[in-house]
């Protein structure tokens, strides 16, 4: 059996899986992040408590070069051209595979989850902000630079709202978990369901026009390379029974000229918190 | 020598080449587009007309399937569901390759223009609307149903100006030749730029104003697929010389992480009117 190992490198928590040739996963470790300078030390210590394995993967968030270098990252500020693929190769003795850890969660859901047959996918992380990755033709996509996938800051409100990333109105200001709270006056995003669930019409109403920027930025997706099949995950969507009925609902008005073609599938993701560490251990087919 | 022929089927005229192993046009035929009861006659006497060649290609504005059928167009409103792919076959007693005209455009620029040698490649064409098609991994993408690209819908301003789509803020409203004689208060976009190309001030102002959307929407597809190449054509490109270094200047600024990334090339479209054709005539070997 050839078992593959994939470390998901989060915010707060590094997790580490074996799958077995069925993606199945036999092992798993977690640890916290540390800061860039013991990111090399923690994540080889995952891959020696992770045990026997045929190939490693890493995926890391941010931006990502083909190189496996960290041109930057939102969650580790000090990883600034840090070459954490080459490193951690040194460190282990074995090649490794690195890509964005949104990438990888599309793969592993495209491969093993909800995207399972697709030729033409974009998977969306609904979270703390917003990541993709994509397939389109049959493949996984990289882009030229690596970078392929970045909706969150695709701008949909020119006049919006202040991003940190120095625009105005990027999409995950009004549909990431934290557009979800801001939405809500400040409430969190797990509250405002919350009130909803228990028929709080003020709740609902924010929870609506949610959902329907969460459709608008699908249908730009959608029309710009018209997949079969988005999957959407992240926190935000473990309360998929809820909000994706209303995405659906807008997003097939949303889209451009719906009455003329066949929409997009929109399922919700199934590996959960796991997608991006079994997407990175799926590296090293898809590369 | 293998001689192709392709048509493109535009708003006002259809307009057929034939080329050949280069990609140069040895022949080419021109007629006004006719409504579409009458399209099919039309394209027959066309490809007559062009003589003789191995292979035939069709490019139509609008969503069209896989399998040639035009589902809707925005300049044939009585060609819904209406399978010319199918037809012109019949008529011709020959197979026939059918795609979107601006993913016929896309692939002339990438294999015989501004692309050659790109792996991932956009091409948006700015004319009366946007349209657009993609190379994706070294590969001209079609979407899951036919209808990559369709960037023009792309909503960049959610409370923007009413779109006959039925959106609200497409990129198309702000960012075409009409979205920039709109913004110039109905003059059109010849003389702004005329005007502009005189040191008027107030001109200056409204290219400024047009070159940021057009950045703008560019942005947010260079962060979705991360190419390496930008084609940008249409009849507003005819004055690239004034316009492309405006875009790029904003565009530089608007691409999410600009300092710490490779940044796509913008370039202008080298093929001109004829990119359509000469894409439609390739199609046979991208299909």
């Amino acid at each position: 059996m050839n078992l593959a190992a994939g470390i998901d490198v989060g915010g707060t928590k590094c997790l580490g899986v074996v799958i077995d040739d069925q993606g199945l996963v036999v092992r798993e470790v977690r640890k916290p992040t540390p800061t860039a300078d013991q990111l090399v030390e923690t994540l080889a210590a995952i891959v020696g408590e992770l045990g026997e394995h045929a190939t490693i993967g890493l995926g890391v968030p941010g931006l990502i070069s083909r190189e496996g270098v960290i041109r930057s990252s939102p969650n580790m500020s000090t990883a600034i051209e840090f070459p954490v693929r080459e490193k951690l190769a040194q460190a282990l003795g074995e090649p490794v595979w690195c890509d964005n850890d949104a990438t990888c969660a599309a793969l592993a859901e495209w491969q093993r989850g909800a995207g399972v047959g697709s030729r033409d996918m974009w998977m969306v992380t609904l979270g703390t902000g917003i990541g993709g990755g994509l397939v389109s033709g049959g493949a996984l996509q990289h882009g030229a630079h690596g970078h392929a996938g970045e909706v969150g800051h695709m701008v949909v409100q020119a006049d919006g709202d202040d991003c940190p990333c120095g625009q105005r109105g990027c999409w995950e200001r009004y549909a990431s978990g934290a557009g979800l709270s801001q939405l809500a006056g400040g409430i969190t995003g797990e509250e405002v369901i919350s009130r909803a669930r228990s028929g709080d019409v003020a709740a609902l109403e924010v929870l609506n026009e949610y959902c329907t920027w969460v459709a608008l930025g699908l249908a730009n997706i959608a029309n710009m390379s018209d997949p079969d099949t988005i999957v959407v995950g992240g926190g935000v969507m473990e309360n998929a029974d809820m909000l994706l009925p209303l995405i659906d609902q807008r997003f097939a008005t949303m889209l451009y000229a719906p009455s003329h073609r066949v929409h997009p599938v929109l399922k919700s993701a199934q590996l959960g918190e796991r997608a991006g560490a079994i997407g990175a251990a799926l590296l090293h087919l898809h590369d």
